[in-house]
């Protein structure tokens, strides 16, 4: 079984941002499946996704402090600026966490880890609506 | 042909570890794929998995040192500090190399290169048993 | 549908190149795959995948910058050294972007954003030839 869903996420501010409830939403037939996978991809090169703690948002203001700090907007090396402080940073920092996440299926639910959700992963000042990929397969 | 398998780590120290025998020998079925995928999802926010060098211990000692230099145990920024000086660092770390990896598989076996095998990387002090979800796709 | 193929890239200098076409251009039964994925694998340790954006040149030197100030050459923690100064570097940094990328297919094609392509990074100085594992499934 194959299924494919798009899933535009309103604009979130930059920072870090739970969606695993808008992403389970928007799949009907995860319900059907028994074994399988999610894929969730995302079609922008400066914001990403990844998984961490669903629970403290205080991990989440840490995740936007330190990658802030790790590489820093306007870095002097960029020689790609034309298109404001915050984006080649925002390149950077979508490769290192990357542009998508895959997880196990099973029973019709996401065997995510009691603690695990997924982050939308937003690194400019203003990067409005996202557009993800989700497919979902298995039997 | 799809199968899920759960795999419970024993309890590893703190760094990077070799896990790529324990991995295959929980997939009785993996023999009887000519082409398939694994994914070997992490149920954890503060351990991951990664491929790499499967040869020297000192590379994995390296990569132990070189990412508690980039995400230092404590660091001043970090809100979320009552789990620990580990903690946050952990799962800073724990998103940089991601919550799994995903293999092809051929004629019965892994499709890895020679010198490539699976880390279990514990970004914890005592981060105990750890669950990894395997699933197995193919023909 | 499950194909699998090998792709030999020819050497390419140390930095980050689009590998698009080359990785389409390799894969006859794209056209006839109406719902899937594609994974793309690298079978090294020294060199990596990522998505990233796919027009500016400058990017892409912005990614060798970076990630070369993020982990030096020959860093004065590391320990596996008789390999040369780029080795042990260029083994975090695939670690970090990752060795593989998967990516949804949509009616026949790659179903990336405007911006996307696929990123060969060679964080060798000659690391020579690289061998890609490219696994399409989908119906």
């Amino acid at each position: 079984m194959w299924r494919q869903h798009d899933l535009a996420l309103e604009s979130h501010p930059r920072g870090f941002h739970l969606i695993t409830r808008e992403v389970v939403a928007a799949l009907p037939e995860l319900a059907g499946v028994q074994v399988g996978l999610l894929h969730v991809f995302i079609q922008h090169t400066s914001a990403s996704l990844t998984i961490n703690e669903n629970a403290s948002p205080d991990v989440r203001r840490d995740f936007e402090r330190y990658f802030n700090r790790a590489v820093p907007d306007g870095w002097e090396g960029f020689e790609h600026t034309q298109e404001g402080d915050d984006d080649m940073a925002a390149h950077i920092k979508a490769s290192t966490l990357g542009p998508s996440v895959t997880l196990p299926v099973r029973d019709g639910k996401l065997a995510l880890g009691l603690w695990q959700g997924i982050y939308l992963c937003e690194h400019r000042d203003h990067g409005g609506r996202r557009r993800l990929v989700l497919t979902l397969m298995g039997e």
